[in-house]
């Protein structure tokens, strides 16, 4: 079985890693159509000895494929999931536009893999903070039960994609060049600074990004009264996130069964060695594809609590493999027509 | 009336912005005693149009000194604070050595000026992030009551003094040439990275710097059973630091309130205007003398909670602003004979 694979989005940052992520873990695929904007069609895309033309994205192009993974953004998610679904092309959507729709699964495969099983044509991918925290969070949560947390975000800039990463590149570059720094992408300098504004403000003053890790993770790990606190912070830091949590816990929490429900779940590595330097850090989990957990802590201000440091690949574990995953999942599942 | 003054460690990051904030703020002194190790004795250093002979620092030199600021790290607080007792020359204290030690007074002088008063020749100035911290908690506890607070640093590089700031910098130049990065001063690089690592690892997990927010609070504000729960992140950030804390209160809050007890606390500066795109950053608040305070919101999570994002300058509020406001307080209240 191989099946026809579309990429909406296939020249974004997410884009290309999905086009890499499909090579290297053999996903079963017998032909690959890489859709993008007016902009970019009729461009050739080379990788691994092959290469492909890209075409622009049309209603009519979903009839010639199986499975697309959707990564251009919520609006041309709302664009183009009804033709896809009319066309029998099972959609996994990058974007935040379905995550919250009751009959649209929002899946991380390590957590709820069986909520895919009455998925109606779109499966959601989660936002990136909210899939790596979780990857941290929900191992405790089956050890214990999760009754809240708080969490901190340092995010890296591959979550604004390519542009993202050329605006820390180029302001780099300048400051060393001692020229003056110009900012894009984000409203203010990301270089040797730090932006607690991630996605738009809502009235109470939370962004958007910062009540995804709510919503998500409640509707993931089916926690109907979970409490989240979230701040999301840009930093100056490529492709991978991380994220410090204070979590609270039904039952009694200890540092070793922390550890082996940790060392027990998929996807994840334990790093946590302070003595001999090991801690989660960005750079070492960057292109990586498990996330790493550390700084594992009993929490001080909550009872049963645990305080844990996550980091992992924003493009990879937030984006492109988690999408990836969820395409493995329908194949295993045989899901797909 | 003007003193003579001496600064131990006067060669360091902070020793530097000692000096220049002596002048800037137009402290009273009469003479200036730039102290320092062997190394460095005999050498010139220069500022505004004045120059002065670095002494190295012996147990005799206190005897021509009325207040001297040490700000050369634990280990000298320790090896000279007797000798300057005894010379009766008033020490304030950059370092850890003496912060909890119950006979010396632990100040910020916005937050508990009155606790110098009974002063035994040293006095102890906190933690840089725990200065920062309670620069926008203790408003807040003055509102509602703290009852306890989890707070997630990311801390700028002058918190390892001028070796910090040189690594961070040599890093990045490196790296923009494409020559291979070297790490000296942190156990991994820094550039493009979070280490979440600061100050040495106690048995519980926690490290000293975690420690200290919860000790020094407690001390600074007066609440004896204050709980604080604190991850420490080392970030690719010069000189200003930022602290993400959500905090319980004893009492009803309100988004007004807050902001009110914060405008008119001295020292602060309200910045939450997301609509306008401001909020505290550290590269705002590099070289400035107020704490900014603001993504103000509802906590999620605690009952009376208040979720909150501060920035200040690590070297002036996190070090030699604090210890030269010491200073002026000692002044003001006449307490240096």
């Amino acid at each position: 079985m191989a099946y026809k694979v579309g990429i909406l989005g296939a020249t974004g940052a997410v884009g290309q890693e999905i086009i890499r992520l499909l090579h290297d873990r053999n996903f079963p695929f017998s032909e690959l159509h890489l859709l993008a904007s007016a902009n970019s069609a009729g461009k050739i895309h080379n990788y691994a000895g092959n290469s492909w033309i890209i075409q622009e994205a049309t209603e009519e192009c979903f009839s010639d494929i199986d499975i697309c993974i959707f990564s251009a953004g919520a609006a041309q998610s709302l664009q183009f999931a009804e033709a896809a679904s009319k066309s029998s092309c099972i959609v996994i959507d990058n974007s935040s536009a379905f995550r919250m729709n009751p009959s649209v699964p929002l899946i991380i495969p390590e957590v709820n893999p069986d909520a895919i099983n009455d998925h109606k044509g779109i499966i959601a991918n989660p936002n990136c903070s909210t899939a790596i925290a979780l990857m941290g969070l929900y191992p405790l949560h089956q050890a214990f039960g999760l009754k809240r947390f708080i969490a901190s975000t340092y995010q890296a800039v591959s979550g604004s994609g390519a542009a993202g990463l050329k605006e820390l590149e180029t302001q780099i570059k300048a400051w060393s060049d001692g020229r003056s720094l110009k900012s894009e992408v984000y409203p203010h300098q990301i270089a040797f600074n730090l932006i607690p504004h991630v996605d738009s403000f809502e009235e109470d003053g939370y962004t958007r990004e910062e009540m995804k890790m709510l919503h998500e993770s409640k509707k993931i790990m089916g926690i109907d009264d979970l409490l989240v606190s979230c701040t999301c912070v840009r930093v100056p830091v490529f492709r991978a996130h991380c994220i410090s949590i204070s979590a609270e816990f039904e039952r009694p929490v200890s540092l070793q069964s922390a550890h082996s429900s940790i060392q027990s779940f998929q996807g994840v590595e334990l790093v946590d060695d302070p003595d001999n330097l090991k801690y989660p850090m960005p750079l070492n989990y960057s292109e990586k594809v498990p996330c790493a957990i550390g700084r594992i802590r009993k929490d001080r201000v909550f009872n049963n609590g645990l305080a844990i440091w996550v980091t992992g690949d924003q493009l990879w574990k937030g984006a492109a493999l988690n999408a990836i995953q969820i395409a493995e999942l329908l194949h295993t599942k045989e899901l797909i027509n």
